[in-house]
């Protein structure tokens, strides 16, 4: 059978899901971290087994050699034959591209030019490719951008309102990002709703430690709360979310922070539920300690209220709302969050079932029998919409 | 009578407005522009009639000094003992300041220690209250905060995402604007409404050159979209309103700009309606033009959406919403945004007439018959409730 590997290539991690196509069953999954740091811990999954190791993963290459090696040695695949596509998740497609694409040399070049509006992900993205192209010559690449589902975005919704100069010479604007898991999970709405997308509008909560939401009205995103990069928008696990630049640029003089990218490294990775709470990053820690411990029951309250503006804000534009949708990390297992959020959005005819709430990961329809607007719990799955695109690019090429 | 002065002294300006007190009886209002900068237009308006003067007016001393000798020679009071009490527009309050304050010499200390939250205005603010009290130093001064109504907004709503060690060492965190706009225009609407404040959900639009929006929740401001200063928000005249940090240290790399205050300037001062536009700041140069410039349509299209946003995040946080309200530049006189505005936001029940609507600067309710959710329409008075704290104040330290 043929095999179709989604790749997700951070600075200095892999991870990837194996599937049999056009069947779409999940064979294998797995990750490698620590690529380059010394001691990386290598995890597969197969027919239900975890399999584990640690070796010193020099580079991208060397991770997907091993992670390929892997493969063959657990008997996952019997020979590199049988992968006949590879999807990478790509974090940036800037304007360019608003589908995914085959990555040839010239699609190679635009990646790289991208670069700048993803200078923490696109250059890990990129080894990614290479390493599969060198060591699987002959098998198709496809990027699969986190941002190109969000290209219908008017320019009234893309735009900063700063010198439109800005926007003209260094495409300084809005991209959004999770467009993967948007694509999946409206469609998945869709269906549990009985509708066609172009009927409908949907606000989907992407909330995990990197977490957005998406105005999506009639199957096209309307608006998102990341912007330029993934910094702003809600508040995330470690990422600041909507702040006001003024008091950036305040903190920078009384903190003696000279370098603007500095200061954009600390509100990515030291601030969100982690800065304001003092405790924890991870929202299971912080639900542990709440009861007694004021910054962090703050910080989940300033989690659910960003959420909560966001869902408002998001109705008004598209003047109304079919479903709101929960998903990814926090989405899927926050029963409490859920309920919480939901309870705060009552005058909008939005109502959970706190029974049916009562749930983890699975796919459901949670809203009480009397709500106006629908809440529905789906798990995203961006690697299966990954290897989707693989497999329609691949025919589209034949 | 006795008279009271609300005064507005900007870095080269000076706004006042003379009442006859307790009557509220507004006597003449002027201003003195380019002070410091040589050739002072000086205006004063009075029995209906304007008089104008140019002169070199070198300082807010002098500047206050010239204002009084003309109401002594236009015969507006016949001598200065006839004041009674100075008003003072303050913009930032801090933390320190939950009300309006005679200023003493400890209050004048805290005022400068609070400069660096509005480095652009408080200085000047600061030099119009020493000015009057060289002049008039028997006259009780008082300072009446932008920032104090907002002292009621919930810590969750207050602070931002990022490290909790810079609120609490600097005092980084939202302190909003125009809250004695706010406060009269609450007041009003309650009287319109015929229901006292603490059962009323508002959101006022105070959309002028500067612009923010309250959520008023039973009286008290729940929320407000300035921040730490009034850079952020929705977007206004010259100032970007919300925009991502990091787009803003991309842009600073791009342009070689390497002094975040620079930056700031250029989104206070050369952004919003201006920026985007690259026509004019002003609202109704743009609908001049907009129907052949594609940018003047656009920075009008931003300009409501961003309104349309915030109206949307308000009925979110306060769960529902009884009025919304127009006040300021804009909203008291722009036909055509209250209504698009408010056509967008059809789902809410916010229906306005447009025979209503067709109004500005009077107080009205425009909604039409069928409304669900009140949409009103009032002229703003900072100077009035300027006034009237001074009154009250006046009469507590009695």
């Amino acid at each position: 059978m043929e095999k179709t590997i989604a790749v997700n290539a951070g600075s200095s991690t892999l991870k990837f899901k194996l599937f049999e196509m056009p069947s779409e069953k999940l064979i294998s999954s797995g990750s490698i971290d620590r690529i380059g740091l010394g001691k990386s811990n290598i995890s597969i999954k197969f027919n239900g087994k975890k399999f584990k190791d640690v070796q010193d993963v020099n580079d991208h290459s060397a991770a997907i050699k091993l992670m390929l090696d892997k493969l063959i040695s657990l008997k996952i695949v019997k020979h590199y034959d049988e992968i006949t596509g590879v999807g990478h998740r790509v974090v940036a497609g800037g304007e360019e591209f608003n589908d995914s694409v085959v990555v040839t040399d010239d699609v190679m070049k635009k990646l790289e030019n991208l670069s700048e509006l993803a200078p923490l992900h696109e250059p890990a993205n990129i080894l990614g490719i290479k390493a599969f192209k060198k060591i699987l010559p002959n098998v198709i690449n496809v990027a699969v951008f986190d941002t190109s589902f969000h290209h219908t975005i008017p320019e009234k919704n893309y735009l900063y309102g700063f010198p439109y100069k800005y926007y003209q010479k260094y495409g300084a604007r809005k991209y959004g990002a999770h467009g993967t898991s948007y694509r999946y999970v409206s469609k998945r709405a869709s269906k549990m709703l009985g509708k066609p997308l172009k009927d409908l509008k949907l606000i989907v909560m992407h909330i995990g430690a990197g977490a957005s939401i998406c105005a999506i009205d009639h199957g096209k995103s309307l608006d998102t709360s990341m912007g330029f990069t993934p910094l702003t928008g809600i508040m995330m696990a470690t990422r600041s979310g909507d702040i006001d630049p003024s008091v950036v640029s305040f903190v920078m003089e009384k903190e003696h922070i000279k370098n603007p990218n500095d200061m954009i490294n600390i509100l990515n990775s030291k601030s969100g539920l982690a800065g304001v709470s003092g405790v924890s990053a991870d929202m299971r820690e912080l639900e542990k300690v709440m009861s007694h411990n004021h910054r962090a029951m703050l910080a989940r309250e300033m989690f659910k209220n960003r959420i909560i503006r966001y869902v408002g804000q998001y109705i008004a534009e598209m003047n109304g709302v079919d479903a709101i949708v929960f998903t990814a990390g926090v989405g899927e297992n926050d029963i409490g969050i859920r309920q919480e959020v939901t309870d705060k959005l009552s005058y909008f005819g939005i109502d959970v079932d706190p029974k049916k709430n009562h749930i983890r990961g699975q796919e459901r329809d949670i809203s009480s029998d009397d709500a106006k607007v629908k809440t529905l719990l789906i798990p995203t799955n961006e690697e299966l919409m990954i290897v989707r695109d693989v497999e329609r690019l691949k025919n589209a090429s034949k």
